[in-house]
């Protein structure tokens, strides 16, 4: 209930500020305006191909549901929506916290928007799930963005292991594409593993930097380098200019060291001041400089490949388990299984053994 | 055949150097002296409980094949060793390449052998897939432990994803343990994700740290700190000494700023070296400390069970995809919607599906 509640706040919001249309797909429903609307498949692929945020923000509501009913409407939404997505510059935005991320997401997101892009902005954030917020939640960080017509932000889901959380990002982005939105950000936390995800989702790796952070900020940054397609060192003003331009030389020599990228792009280092919107327009110049660069050589569409075969085993891992742990009677075996378990009165193998003896003669 | 060929190689070491008895479980077969033994279930387990190494080896190398019918029958000897295990203490040991881990585990190890203490030395290394190689591979490291009656080595798998691994190790600890050992160290390489599982199988989990290792070496400490029950700062001698001093207390205000361990227990820092056999006794006496800690709060087991119901969950997951990438109809249908995906003829989402459907239908 808390991803609906969350979620028709936001849709009101977009409503209340005349950026959304309310939504149309079922005139027979339109009296009853005080109860949620029931939509179909259809009503939400019309919605969504339309371009109508509240039926896109509904359908990521569905997607992010936890209940089985939802999940397969979900999947049927998505299937349709396929011919339609694909067509977007897919960019991954990490960084550690302190790094300046909703502030540079706000300046490079007005950036792109003005351009007569249309942006959306999403999270993966899997310790979101202890704190039940988001690093999005809080809208007032990007206060431009998130009332501008051209952009359609959505924070991360607040529940369910990483890998659920991520494989809805993924299908968060096909309607999202599907909905007409050309440039998708995917912002990440910069701890670790949920980076790995969101790389094998994005068409481009941005990492974002501080001067003069703590070890234990930059700690995490040997691993997720590696990765970047691009490094911007934000925070680049005032005294910080200097600093910024020699912790440039240093990621630049740094990047040098890690083995060439397989598409043969080398990863650039820039500085700007995303809080002055100082050089904001060069890292947007990067990112396409990249997108060209890759189109030319068709590993753009390469790596999208390969990201496929990567989500295809996901999907499947993540449904193995979905199918599973929703079926009702597994459900209560593995309560008592666990009760069994926890009370010292069978082994964790035997009680596997067990559980998973039940769902095969079912 | 790798495991196989690798193992064989090492229960014929410890058979030449007169340490472990040779099988004798099945006179029968002991005619073929050449072939390979193919020992039935009873077999194993009677090896195993009777304390044969070689036995011992060899079911470890039936828990860590990939082939399904060993998978059977490797679940079979656990089942059946089960009931005799869990007598023992379970130690993690992980610190940064660098922090003289080999030495330790060695210096630590024949300390708890020469105390009539059987000791198993086990790994987690999931990087140890692409080199092929072992963390533990190298058994000159270890030159004495490696040969002394009382104690068992033995390398990490040398495939599969880290939750393969991680589960291959908790079933291996069961075989060491029906056989006799009562001290198991596991070992990982301290790079991050294997350490939550290694935690996750251990009683206790020591960190072992070095003073004046660049900021790259101790990025990794914080996530991983928080989980230690004792931290050991190794390479404390001659002009070490003081640095070592200083750390130990940083180590210690740095820990105090960690919430207080769910045990109760206060982690522990200290110092050592090692390579000069000083203060190894101090570290085992922490770690006995611990032990009659947790056992007299009865935390010892209370953790224990907590372990065994991840350990449900996670049996159950990697079962449920063993079961799909093992079936024979999905391995070649795999292989043909890999294909397709790759040659970007249909999604990923769609793959997924079709492949779900036949798994469902079969």
């Amino acid at each position: 209930m808390e991803h609906l509640e969350n979620n028709d706040k936001y849709a009101g919001l977009l409503v209340n500020k005349g950026i959304a249309k309310p939504p149309i797909v079922n005139p027979n429903l339109a009296a009853s305006k005080k109860k949620r609307r029931i939509f179909t498949v259809d009503d939400y692929v019309e919605g969504i191909l339309k371009g109508n945020r509240t039926v896109l923000s509904q359908a990521v509501t569905l997607v992010e549901s936890a209940k089985p009913e939802h999940y397969a409407m979900a999947q049927e939404v998505i299937d349709k929506c396929l011919p339609f997505a694909g067509k977007s510059v897919r960019i991954g935005i990490t960084g550690v916290p302190g790094s300046g991320k909703s502030t540079f997401i706000e300046a490079l997101g007005m950036h792109v928007v003005q351009q007569q892009k249309k942006l959306a902005v999403l999270a993966i954030d899997p310790s979101s799930q202890r704190t039940k917020g988001s690093i999005l939640g809080d809208k007032t960080r990007m206060e431009d963005l998130s009332v501008h017509e051209n952009a359609f932000i959505r924070p991360s889901p607040s529940a369910g292991s990483l890998g659920g959380v991520a494989r809805k990002t993924r299908e968060t982005i096909i309607l999202c594409e599907a909905a007409g939105f050309d440039t998708i950000f995917v912002e990440t936390v910069g701890v670790g593993q949920s980076e790995i995800a969101v790389h094998s989702m994005v068409d481009f790796f941005l990492l974002l930097q501080i001067t003069g952070a703590g070890d234990e900020l930059q700690g995490i940054k040997r691993g997720i380098m590696e990765m970047a397609d691009g490094i911007v060192i934000n925070k680049a003003d005032g005294v910080n200019i200097d600093k910024a331009e020699i912790a440039k030389t240093q990621y630049k020599t740094a990047l040098s060291l890690f083995p060439m990228h397989e598409s043969g792009w080398k990863p650039q280092v820039l500085t700007c001041s995303a809080f002055y919107k100082l050089n904001i327009d060069a890292a947007w110049n990067m990112l396409l400089e990249y997108v060209a660069f890759t189109q030319d050589t068709n590993f753009f569409e390469i790596k999208r490949r390969q990201q496929a075969t990567y989500w295809m085993y996901e999907s499947i891992n993540q449904e193995l388990k979905t199918n599973f742990y929703m079926h009702p009677q597994i459900k209560s075996l593995l309560k008592e299984m666990e009760a069994k378990v926890i009370a010292g009165e069978i082994s964790s193998f035997i009680a596997a053994r067990h559980l998973l003896d039940s769902y095969k003669n079912q």
